[in-house]
């Protein structure tokens, strides 16, 4: 191992050296618009997997396809030498759609301003995959003896269905002895933070039909049902909109409240409510007690409306009654509770309540709690400290990823984050976007994660 | 007045020889999208009512349009003696949007399926605009002792905003003896019915919004407000979905239930509930009484979900919190009621209980109650028995047509009803259409009635 290659001065000059190159490589994935939620980007999903292989071979590392029932993983290799232990990358190169109109740029086509990347995926989870990427380029460089693999997913946006399957099919290609995760977000610019747990995710559509076609409200108005209505009641009797408490039996059973301790660190993570509002440009809050939106967002369930479909959506209003109608919805779990007890309480309250309604389950994804101690962990700490020169407090992540408690029951390893994406980046938002500092800083916190990790495993 | 042309055989005649006229006269104006609530059709409007005029001058009637602040009022012309009274019949050009993808032809381009016309405005209003106007060239023809006068109306489907207005400042040009409307339906074919009463209409929409752009759920969620289940629980709150009761205080406080003679009038009048889902293509209704079905769409208020926009509303779901959301309402009102108090006790009720939701009025329609018995509903009844071998009965009306109470009380006068469309017919939904039986029997009742009319005025 050359530890010259790794001091902060030569990781500098190895980020600056390599900008244009990052640059170029950011551009041709996140030009390819894999949205794996729409079944017309299936050649797209597949183009960018693709790119991706063509990205390890032409640097001089492996890769290979590792094909599933839906779309494929891409597993890239820098191997060292068999008797190195390995550390595998887990990244997510599928993205969510971009149909807002907030957009001031085309999301699919990459935008460079200034120290700023433009463009649906750049934070989520491309930018911080190609970071990574370069960190291991570094790594390789200074000769650490760790084998480097990436295992880069593209179904995580839609709930990773096939991702078990691909993980069961190769658990001898993909032995390793830790994943390290990078697909999460710090509380603020500066001060690094890495989650000790992820929610989990719920998510069902409820649909009636009451007609062929939609009707006059003048002719039909008054006996004939109206789904869009019926459908409102039944989210109104499982959900108080202005509170967010879900009012289905027992789903608050299982949830656990965070620890003194936790919350104390919470304390210290350099979370404010009003940076929280202005990084989401959030007009207002269920509540504006720092604690209580941390508490809020890291450690309680919720049940959110993500869309209601039908009748007339254009300018003012057409007095019809829609024939039918579908709302779109999902809840996030916290640590404790289940995808399925969760689905079937909801399934069970809606069969008593209001019989007509269908109900449909979306993905789920697993809540997941973390180590905070270990040489995992203590790895991770360190490479923050090196990268970003100030090391990294432990909080939750109020988002899921689905793959995290997958890959911890099939590879049988640990599995922990190393973050880079900012609340300012706009996460599943329009205008998305990742930035230099962060790429900078993240290739160096790798590399030393790579070091760290060659020593202690 | 040559009386040999207003017998059965002349007028059956008469409607066959001018067949292949009608339709071509009916093509040319459901081809012409005069879609009143899209702003964007405001050059179509322009153009029907100028074809209409055109259409006056073609068939030796004299024509103007009555400019107003909005769209323009049609009034056409067949004079005949300004000694003789004079007799208006009301229709509408503007037609409702066709954007439902159940639609099998094109809705701006008229087919003809054998006897069927199919197309948007086919049967609400064009189609019976244009059988007056028959009806009208057929009593000229016979020399009819009156003045048969148009007012056609191109914002109808809007809630006729500038029509008091055109009415005001035209009442010289407007000045007649009776109007009467052909824009309501029938029970069912072949048994007239024509309405003693209409429901009137009180729109309106709900908005809030509590973010710049859409969020992340798993990152904001739980603190983050989520405007869609807000105001679905504002409108929860407001309605009861599967019954249709609505919540707002003194809601129901000026209804008056219909009389006992009016509801045996009902009985007869062909209604059956097993039609009716049929004709509106229903699957399902709040109840399956017929008297219980006539009573809520003729003389019960309603208050109608018609549509929801916010956050996601493509394939699957999309985990996101959206920004901001609108839901599209409105009520039918009965006689009695009257649209501002409603809308006064909607707007107070969330003004108390849903303090940030914004409340934006939308156009309202005055409730109509008619008169069943006198010259003008002598002649209706008259005219419909001779041209459909059968008499009429009183019914109401479900559907609002704002320009009728207008009529009453600017032009001073009563206003009746001779309307031709059948349920089956599809008012406001896709594959609208009007039929040949309706136009040809349609043409020698509306030639009947301005005989009558001609010798009772």
């Amino acid at each position: 191992m050359n530890e010259d290659r790794l001091t902060r001065a030569a990781l500098h000059a190895f980020a600056e050296l390599n900008r244009p190159l990052f640059e170029g490589e950011l551009r041709t994935l996140v030009d390819l618009p894999s949205v794996s939620s729409d079944p017309e980007r299936i050649r797209d999903i597949r183009l960018c997997a693709e790119a991706a292989v063509d990205l390890f071979l032409r640097h001089g590392g492996s890769a290979e396809l590792l094909e599933t029932s839906g779309n494929p993983l891409v597993l890239g290799r820098f191997d060292a030498d068999p008797g190195f232990p390995t550390v595998t990358v887990y990244n997510h190169l599928d993205v969510q759609p971009a149909n807002e109109p907030e957009w001031t740029t085309n999301p699919f086509h990459m935008e460079i301003q200034g120290d700023t990347y433009l463009g649906r995926g750049t934070t989520d989870d491309k930018g911080p995959a190609l970071t990574a990427f370069f960190g291991a380029l570094a790594a390789r460089e200074a000769q650490v003896p760790l084998n480097i693999h990436f295992l880069w997913e593209l179904e995580e946006e839609i709930g990773s269905p096939s991702f078990r399957e691909g993980l069961e099919r190769n658990r001898e290609a993909l032995r390793t002895s830790a994943v390290i995760v990078s697909d999460t977000i710090w509380i603020t610019r500066g001060r690094p933070s890495t989650p000790a747990g992820l929610r989990g995710l719920a998510g069902f559509r409820l649909t009636l039909e009451t007609a062929r076609h939609d009707l006059h409200s003048g002719v039909v108005g008054g006996a004939a049902r109206n789904p869009l209505a019926e459908l409102i009641t039944a989210v109104a009797d499982m959900l108080d909109g202005p509170t967010g408490r879900v009012k289905i039996p027992h789903f608050y059973r299982e949830v656990v409240p965070p620890s003194g301790k936790e919350r104390r660190e919470w304390d210290r993570s350099g979370f404010t409510v009003e940076q929280f509002k202005q990084d989401h440009h959030l007009l207002t809050l269920r509540t504006d007690r720092a604690r209580k939106v941390m508490k809020r967002v890291w450690a309680r369930p919720t049940m959110e409306v993500h869309g209601v479909v039908g009748g007339y959506t254009g300018p003012g209003i057409k007095t019809a009654v829609p024939a039918r109608a579908e709302v779109k919805m999902s809840c996030r779990l916290v640590p404790g509770m289940d995808v399925e007890t969760t689905l079937n309480r909801i399934r069970k309250f809606l069969a008593s309540h209001h019989p007509d309604v269908e109900f449909h389950a979306e993905h789920g994804l697993a809540p997941f709690m973390g180590r905070v101690t270990g040489p995992c962990a203590e790895a991770v700490k360190a490479a923050y400290a090196f990268g970003f020169g100030i090391p990294c407090c432990f909080t939750r992540e109020g988002g899921s990823i689905g793959a995290v408690s997958t890959m911890e029951e099939v590879l049988g390893c640990q599995v922990s984050f190393l973050g880079l994406s900012l609340p300012s980046h706009g996460y599943h938002a329009p205008n998305e976007n990742y930035d230099w500092e962060q790429a900078a800083g993240g290739m160096a916190a790798f590399s030393h994660f790579f070091m760290t990790m060659s020593s202690t495993l």
